[in-house]
């Protein structure tokens, strides 16, 4: 069975979560609106099709033969199961889920940090309000968020958050530390100082043989100010 | 097996939402901070351990057994599983949590309504963003998120969101109804009018015999203006 996943072409997004989890598994899948305009016309009739009895609220949704799923840490979970990327035990799936749920918590705040008032609204239109939540977000969440999952690692021995195996939840981890890395140089090296078993983490998982291949290829799309994790400079201080 | 479940004792808060479900369940569970000043102490001794292996980012936390299940939506997602609040299904489960993580995305926003620039900060501090916040919020963002659940329920004939039957999902959706009604009385009348099925599905919750008894009794916390839904007059146009 081919995976379709549907996202938006032009970002990372949400949907690179769910893209690094797809690599790293080899999984055959298609990225149905980065293939042609005809599959960004699947996606939007997807999104309003009334004869889907499981309608997506938003992008990213996965098709699974006859399974539409959406949420990306609800994808994960069912990937997780899938693809051996979470341990098989109900204990295990759990922990490694609500480590992806707090992530996506984080990053919601990572988010608003360029967008305080209104995602429908432009950054310009905002510019004030988001030098005030970054510096907070700077000052206060972003420390909390990180040092939580370096203590994370801490607990467990063998580098990854779970277990003693790779889990979608370290994919996901590399993915963040990436993102913020592009949109907060300056401070990510000051955070990350204190924290290097964050920088270990995101290392190991780079330099896995399918996602090496993958960050090196077309198919990774570069981070740029459209997506979650964004590089202003008056934002980063 | 009595459940501990972890909570700031002052506000319905996200725990509400693991409240509503033990209570529809009759399960046996105790609030573990609302029981005494020991309870509170028990709460943020939990949250320091170091020796719990799966650390909770923060409350609610649930205790089951050896288990401690952190994060809303996947304490939900385990008791649907042991007290029959959500189908026996793959494909039902799925679809169950998707909403609830819809419903997770909407709370963050309902939340960000009075605290757009830092949740540490005191709304005094930042009235004016959230001024501007509420009013997009209530222009665009409810009305998307209101009209995709009253799509989800008409596109289900059984007047829950899922099957047949009761999910924790419309526990769920309940509580959120009810808070904005709280928060924002004026905007939500003239919101519910296009939306009859969210205001039947409101009803129907509230009417069941043990949601009525938890409602009527001293275990459901006063909504005010500490928690997630907050009543400020100049955010309700």
């Amino acid at each position: 069975m081919r995976y379709e996943l549907y996202y938006w072409p032009e970002i990372q997004g949400r949907g690179e979560f769910v893209r690094l989890a797809l690599e790293e598994a080899a999984a055959d899948y298609v990225d149905v609106a980065r293939t042609s305009s005809k599959g960004m016309s699947a996606l939007v009739r997807l999104l309003d099709d009334s004869k889907v009895n499981t309608p997506p609220f938003a992008p990213p949704f996965l098709r699974a033969g006859k399974l539409i799923i959406g949420q990306t840490a609800n994808i994960l979970f069912f990937l997780g199961g899938q693809h051996r990327l979470a341990p098989r035990t109900e204990a295990g799936r759990l922990w490694t889920h609500q480590l992806q749920l707090t992530m996506a918590d984080f990053l919601v705040e990572i988010h608003d940090t360029h967008h305080p008032i209104g995602s429908g609204l432009y950054y310009e239109d905002q510019r004030k309000e988001a030098q005030r939540r970054a510096a907070d977000f700077l000052q206060s969440r972003a420390p909390k968020f990180l040092g939580y999952f370096d203590d994370v690692l801490t607990r467990n021995a063998s580098g990854y958050l779970v277990g003693a195996r790779l889990t979608y939840a370290d994919l996901s981890l590399f993915q963040i530390i990436d993102g913020l890395r592009y949109a907060f140089p300056k401070a990510m090296r000051r955070l990350e100082r204190k924290r290097q078993r964050l920088t270990t983490l995101h290392a190991r998982v780079a330099g896995r043989p399918r996602i090496a291949a993958y960050l090196a290829s077309e198919r990774r799309i570069p981070f740029n100010t459209q997506g979650i994790f964004r590089h202003y400079k008056e934002l980063d201080e």
